[in-house]
């Protein structure tokens, strides 16, 4: 007789966020959870007794509604990412500055912002082509997928500063280089964010609010009201699976049982765990070809966020690395004043390799680029490698190669008895994003109650 | 006190290669593997008392050295695939025969045969400049690994049956759609063992010969001479890794110590394992990055090898799945008579979640296509579908996608403190092949000795 109806794997957003929609159902569940703390890739890091920096995901915005009801449900507060003044633009090591307004124009030559706008606009029509709940019927699938977002940047852009902006796009939305990507993917992400512009903007964008505490305190809070049914310390290793239920084993010896299970491991991780009986071949080669980004975020603390009194948002986009995109962290009262620098795939990789010391300096050296020399001289310097990070393993998330929604997409979603898939990577809706975390457990709590006979 | 000097994980080709070499040279060696037999993705398939099918690796040809001196050094034989007579060409629909000798032109029109070599003398000028030890280093490396496979071929062959030829290549070497390639991959893999056309040919190519009784003899007769070294039935799971060596959990709760270790598995499964300390980002992410290949082997047995009547050689190529390729793989004797049809990619995906009574009579009437209606009435049917086999997950062997070589490819080879990493994909020379595996047996003892300061 199982102890529970239902296990979740997992107590990041979208595990929680399920077990909380099972539990208004009326079923009892059960979260186990690998690490000693609950949020996945939300993470609160302490900057001083006051002041915390998001390790992980950082922003909600525009069209997020599942995200903007939950804080509101669970009595959390939303702040404005501050995006007052100018952001920089270095290309081709030439620095200027353009307004923060969503849609405003950088300065490019007439030519380049030509280029772009077409870029921009054809991608735009072909993204807004692809049906989110099945990529791979999209009118010119086998040709979008047989391709890499860097062969179509290549075609269809013409200038330096056009093909820049789609590369730096791609590493800033994917934690990836172009050529990683597969087109279709690219195309399918843009469209399941509403477009291109929302993923990357601040103003009316994907990162134009924070949460108040940090997006960490959506986790805690969820799993303050779950009380004991969340497990933490719970490394799952071993997942038995047939139509009796299933026993899930963790490294400890333990084992829990129940109707079914909702596992909302990050894909590649999900196919790291044993199955008995082994898992059919079409859900563990998706797995395979899931692999999870490479990006640190690297943050430096100040006692003033000196780059508002120049007038400048905190916010940077630059050609070249280690750091290509900032943003200003400061919490809602600007002191202490802390940027935020991703360092993203090919950077990532290369200092992740580095001592912390050349990566600090590398790091801070770009930042004073933007911002001046007093960016060298942060009163404290933190990083979050999540590549490094034994139950995440790579972030934001997972990306598609060539090939892999035509071949491999049906089985996203789909169940393996009574095993459930959730989390940010299975939603067709702000995909990849914590929008689409705390959509995807809509979907698999329907899931197991359908399941279960509820 | 360790009870060994060195554990090998995987009693296929490589393991078993590299145990024989670290055992000559008089180190204490136990091999760890997980089924109940050795030889990993070779095996045979029992077709009657005298009879067998190699569900795995079966043919070793032109320059394969190594294989060729191991075969001879176990006191094994080899033996001609039969390819006398004419193959079978179907495009588009339309068949027709062509000579079995190497560089034989098939019947196209002239504009295709034109296209063609135009197609295979441009890919192979490029194959040939991408450094084996380094692809990451090729020239236009960049360039390369930022398109597909399928990039290269719309841009380069105008013809249907140019892009077709190519398109089945793809399929045939890599099992995968061309559009989950990275050229830079495709183009290292066909150095890698010699050319493109060596890959494909029978006659002085990769399918020249067989080994009498089933390539599986040769990993039987390595298993034989290790004696007891070699432990079956262990499926590790976990493995422990630091100054003082290694230790190794199986699924028994045993555990297994030495001073250094050799991990064979096929890069997908090697990831899998739960590593203490956890494994470096950079080879944690590599092993995200190298799924396998989609492939059935299918097999057809006949009293008689009919179609040698009808002067044809029992290989086929066409554009139309399920079945795009086959071989004749009659015992030497010619009697039974045994077709072979490959399904691979696209049909392998598709046609595993079809029942067995529907994949047997899709093959089946396509090797009637090829060799008339006497097929439909084999007297027996065999398959081996790895995708479903859990201690492989795919095979032939692992593919690099887009940028994959470039970021992670310093990573292959790159041993992590007394782990150090073999198979058939850690090879320069015959990647992905058994040639490959055995030769990355020679390197990783020479690594190990290192290691043990020998």
């Amino acid at each position: 007789m199982p102890a529970a109806d239902v296990l979740v794997l997992g107590a990041g957003l979208s595990g929680l966020r399920t077990t909380a929609l099972l539990v208004e159902r009326g079923l009892d569940v059960v979260v186990l959870e690998a690490r000693d703390r609950v949020g996945g890739r939300t993470r609160n890091e302490q900057v001083d007794d006051t002041t915390i920096v998001e390790g992980g995901g950082q922003w909600i915005g525009a069209t997020q509604t599942e995200m903007y009801a939950l804080v509101e449900e669970l009595g959390l507060e939303v702040f404005a990412t501050h995006n007052e003044g100018e952001n920089v633009l270095e290309l081709g090591g030439r620095s200027s500055r353009f307004a923060s307004d969503r849609g405003a124009l950088p300065k490019l030559s007439p030519f380049a912002l030509a280029d772009l706008a077409q870029g921009t606009s054809r991608f735009g029509r072909m993204a807004s082509r692809v049906p989110l709940e099945a990529p791979w019927a999209a009118p010119r699938a086998a040709d979008w997928d047989g391709q890499t977002f860097e062969s179509w940047i290549r075609r269809n852009l013409r200038t330096s500063a056009g093909r820049a902006y789609f590369r730096i796009a791609a590493e800033a939305v994917f934690s990836t280089t172009a050529a990683e990507l597969s087109l279709l993917h690219a195309l399918f992400y843009a469209h399941s964010g509403t477009d291109l512009d929302t993923l990357l903007a601040t103003d009316r964008g994907a990162q134009q609010d924070r949460v108040v505490g940090g997006s960490a305190r959506i986790s805690e809070e969820l799993a303050r009201r779950l009380g004991d049914r969340v497990v933490l310390g719970a490394v799952v290793r071993g997942v038995v699976h047939g139509d009796d239920g299933v026993r899930v084993m963790t490294d400890d010896g333990s084992t829990h049982d129940a109707r079914a299970a909702v596992v909302t491991l990050p894909p590649t991780l999900a196919g790291r765990l044993t199955y008995d009986p082994p898992l059919p071949s079409w859900r563990d080669q998706l797995t395979q070809r899931q692999p999870a980004g490479a990006v640190m975020k690297c943050f430096a603390v100040y006692d003033r966020p000196f780059w508002r009194d120049a007038g400048l948002t905190g916010q940077a986009v630059s050609d070249r690395g280690p750091v290509k995109v900032t943003f200003d962290s400061s919490p809602p009262s600007g002191t202490p004043g802390i940027l935020l620098g991703f360092v993203e795939a090919d950077d990532a990789r290369r200092l992740a390799r580095a001592t912390p010391a050349a990566r600090r300096e590398a790091v801070l050296a770009r930042l004073a680029d933007y911002f001046g020399p007093e960016a060298l001289t942060p009163r404290r310097y933190l990083e979050r490698d999540w590549m490094a990070e034994e139950f995440t393993r790579g972030c934001y998330g997972a990306h598609f190669t060539p090939g892999v929604w035509s071949n491999y997409g049906r089985a996203v979603r789909e169940p393996v008895g009574p095993l459930v898939w959730a989390g940010a990577e299975t939603s067709d809706v702000w995909n990849g994003y914590m929008e689409g975390a705390v959509r995807s457990a809509r979907r698999a709590a329907d899931e197991v109650q359908g399941l279960l006979g509820g």
